[in-house]
């Protein structure tokens, strides 16, 4: 399992809140992802607490497994942290002060008027001969060890930290060891579940010999990976293109990526604005939207409305529409899409309308019934949907079912 | 670490999929958690694939360590189901039918109409002498076996099976053995940073003798857990007492929460209304806000306003500040907060304008410069924040910010 010719990974994970029942630990499935795209293994995880000699333990044992070691948590200013110290314990090296990362860390402080004290630059301690590995988004550099000829790299715990790290500095560095990674082909799906693409799709005769499938479903959307050896590329494009056929209608991407990020491309590449009328997720969507860098240029903005006086005054909806049909109707996710569409001067204008929960349900309109509308020129699409779920995944299926709904209309080339 | 008198639990999870990069891995969260009502701590938690040698390794190396062992995975029917295999092994016991669970499934299959075949059969397979632990959500039942003296747990994988065995099974047989769980306090703080908190409270004399502390950060806020004895009670309410009269500004709570639910909580315990105002955030405010159920009682909507015709149009800011002092300033924060409040009718306004990145930076204002206004009754507040990190973490820093505004605004009692 990991030889220096067939390279393998081992994740060790420090931290006790990762043992207390309070927070998920997403490096595994993080780290794995992203090995995945060099074809190198991840086969081993394990997590210990803030304690010396589980850590201690823990790495001494995975370098006397595999050749690339890698760990999270534990280089910060804490007694807590411990990591730095037993790594360096092991290396035979002391822990020293890195005087670059030390003056990138005061250089943060003083632009953000804080007052930088000797614990904050304890973010900077590293061991001594390590080769320091740029952290863009928090204060704790990576480090690079080299023991018995195994790779140890120990990275810091916040997990936007873990993976900027991974992605700026772990996987160049592995690429190079790396042997010839897998073909790999891509398909996101939104608003269709995993069971009816298995429906579609069925495993006893989709993607066929020498081509391996994975699935990862998230609210809303499934990831569907296909995999071969390259001697098989030919069966790997046949499955694709199997697959690409079938699903057609529901495939938003052909790479890892969000849907925001395909919707965003799109209107760019349209040359169209976007303007969207919230009730039931309450910003979600133009949260989503904006997460997506350069979304100024088709997004002009949005109402939350989330008070019916709100749909009425600043959206148009007419009160006999609220009054008649409800809140959560078509009548109603209508004019608030064609309000915010004429409020904006956008050209796609979308509302959404919904009773996210737990409160708020009824016989006939149930909690998880949501309605949404896009206007875009002279195409106006009202659909109505039931989710099923807590509050929070009601909202998230509801912003993707609408951002679903721009790709579609843009897609159909709606003018 | 765990010795017959002081119980401790290991964790080891089997599942190539848990390495994959596709699936998150719950079970330690889920299992830490319940654990932790019975003041057993979780010790070690490991994944391994599925393989014998590395199955086999990791659950006789726990069980060198610890009293209790639970594994997760490796049950079911298929040719990669290998824990009950290596189980038995290790426990010197043949695989063995279990005819009660055989006769369960066979029921369950006769119920739903399908065809009890062998291998449905085989997830009745135990190892001879188990205690058996009745699954009332899947096929396989857990298992109890006794190895030196040590308790091994097999539980099945799919995390809502993992859950009920837990607390249908395992739960009730361990808190038998269980001694008092230990005392807590938590302090949830914002705005303030892991160094600071440290800076006024210095580990070289807080929390004191007999008293833990633990602290787990996120972007923006720190969760500060104390922990002691039962016999300690008066070190561990000092030390609280101590960190609630330091960190009193930046505490939103004393339980584990977030701080939208503080503020949605706060709100209605004053019966005041707010509307938000956003740009850079591009609605994550009403988003956060909106996430706690019960919040339509007190957030009447908001407007985002990422183009600035419509901070201009929606939100009445003059265009004249725009032009002189800029998009994001003191001046367009507070006319937007203004703005909002009128145009909603609310007795909170908030205003949101910031530099989010990657893009739009200037010397003078770089990416992650975000400017927040409140007003409520006479007060009218503007703070300049200047965030560090990616596009993400400046809008989450951002909301959070924002939200805590309101929280002190009413915590002093604005009216």
């Amino acid at each position: 399992m990991g030889t220096p010719d067939k390279p393998a990974a081992e994740l060790i994970c420090t931290g006790s809140e990762l043992l207390s029942g309070r927070t998920v630990n997403t490096h595994a499935v993080t780290l794995a992802g992203l090995l995945a795209e060099l074809g190198i293994p991840l086969v081993r995880e394990t997590t210990v607490p803030d304690d010396p000699a589980a850590i201690r333990d823990a790495i001494a044992q995975a370098l006397a497994r595999a050749p690339i070691v890698i760990t999270s948590g534990g280089l910060g200013p804490t007694s807590d942290d411990l990591t730095r110290d037993v790594a360096a314990e092991l290396a035979g090296a002391p822990v020293a002060m890195h005087e670059p990362s030390r003056e990138r860390i005061r250089l943060r402080y003083e632009n953000a008027g804080r007052i930088f004290t000797e614990i904050a630059a304890r973010h900077a301690l590293v061991v001594q001969g390590a080769a320091i590995l740029e952290n863009r988004v928090g204060l704790c550099p990576g480090e690079l060890l080299m023991i018995n000829g195994r790779r140890l790299f120990l990275l810091p715990g916040p997990p936007a930290e873990f993976r900027a790290v991974l992605e700026d500095g772990v996987l160049p560095l592995l690429r190079a060891c790396a042997g010839t990674p897998p073909l790999r082909r891509i398909l996101m799906t939104c608003c269709i579940g995993e069971s009816d693409i298995l429906r579609l799709l069925p495993e006893s005769e989709f993607p066929g010999p020498n081509v391996e499938i994975a699935y990862c479903a998230k609210p809303g959307r499934v990831e569907i990976r296909l995999t071969s050896d390259p001697a098989h590329s030919a069966a790997l494009e046949r499955a694709a293109a199997r697959a690409r056929e079938t699903l057609r209608e529901w495939i938003y991407a052909e790479r890892a990526c969000e849907l925001e990020e395909a919707v965003v491309e799109q209107l760019r590449a349209a040359g169209k604005t976007l303007a969207i009328a919230e009730s039931c997720t309450g910003g979600l969507a133009g949260h989503r939207i904006t997460n997506v860098p350069g979304s100024s240029a088709i997004f002009l903005g949005g109402v939350v409305a989330y008070a019916n006086e709100s749909k009425i005054r600043d959206l148009g909806v007419p009160a006999a529409a609220i009054e008649q049909f409800g809140a959560v109707s078509p009548e109603t996710a209508r004019a608030m899409a064609e309000g915010v569409r004429a409020r904006f001067g956008a050209d796609i204008g979308l509302g959404i309308t919904g009773i996210a929960g737990p409160g708020g349900g009824s016989p006939e309109k149930p909690v998880g019934t949501v309605v949404i509308a896009i206007v875009s020129g002279d195409l106006a699409r009202v659909r109505e949907f039931r989710f099923n779920g807590p509050r929070a995944i009601v909202k998230e299926m509801s912003a993707t079912a609408a951002l679903d709904q721009v790709r579609r209309a843009l897609a159909e080339g709606a003018s």
